[in-house]
């Protein structure tokens, strides 16, 4: 039988002191290691995004604890919209789950805690979108009932630039 | 020769009184028109929401107008992410051409307010979701150079509750 040990998990706020470990997990994954920097000390515009984030209401940034350690990230985004009669929705990104956490349900805890904000906020969709290249991510949304239902398409502006 | 007629069209910040001109574009789809109500008396939310992203900095709700008539309209929001270094990403949602205006370049200014919009912010990515039923959509933002790198996932609160 493959019975994987109960992790005690809690999900909790980010605060400023978690930033170099939330750009550990951003950075600890085949995407994630072309684009961030996590080095002894980190380049500025981190610590001014997450005060950006802090303030502003429509962000919430959280971390899943484990042991004392940061062993998961989640960012969740409210948009209000005029469409379906006026309404909120709330978006996931920067999702990521420590190497050495993974099938644990530290995921899973994460997304609880996003979708149970979601009916909180009285959104009625919760939306995300995942690079085509994470195959096991999509397989893990499926299982939580998001649909694929949209392309998600991306304009790179410095590639333009 | 195929000459399209020059519109005369400016790009300008919604305001309360074009809520009904705005949900009239929503509507006015085969996806909209499943779940929007475009009637002489509005639904209440439709102006509480509108409210909502009129006073939030995040949030820019545009329409193009013609000849005095709202003939577009698109959402642009500004999300800061710790992904990218420390970043901030713009988001389009909610764009509706007129059915009378289509190939009048309409959907063109729009995007290029929104991509102006997004340098100024100093944003480093646009991003939005298309339904994978819209194919028109699809192709337009490909010759913008948007590329469909991700899948857009959807969770419906309302059909789950």
């Amino acid at each position: 039988m493959n019975t994987v040990p109960k992790l005690n998990l809690f999900i909790r706020p980010a605060t400023r002191d978690d930033v170099p470990e939330i750009v550990r997990l951003l950075a600890d994954d085949p995407l994630g290691s072309q684009r961030e920097k996590y080095q002894n000390s980190l380049p500025r515009p981190y610590y001014d995004v997450f005060l950006e984030i802090d303030r502003d209401l429509h962000n919430e940034l959280v971390v899943a604890e484990a042991k004392g350690e940061v062993v998961g990230t989640l960012q969740l985004t409210f948009i209000p919209y005029l469409t379906y009669l006026g309404s909120k929705r709330a978006q996931i990104e920067a999702v990521r789950v420590d190497q050495n956490y993974r099938s644990h349900g530290v995921g899973g805890k994460l997304f609880e805690w996003a979708i149970l904000r979601a009916r909180e906020e009285d959104c009625h969709l919760v939306q995300l979108t995942t690079n085509k290249a994470r195959s096991d991510a999509h397989r893990f949304y499926e299982r939580l009932g998001f649909v694929a239902s949209h392309s998600g398409m991306k304009l790179d502006l410095n590639r333009r630039a």
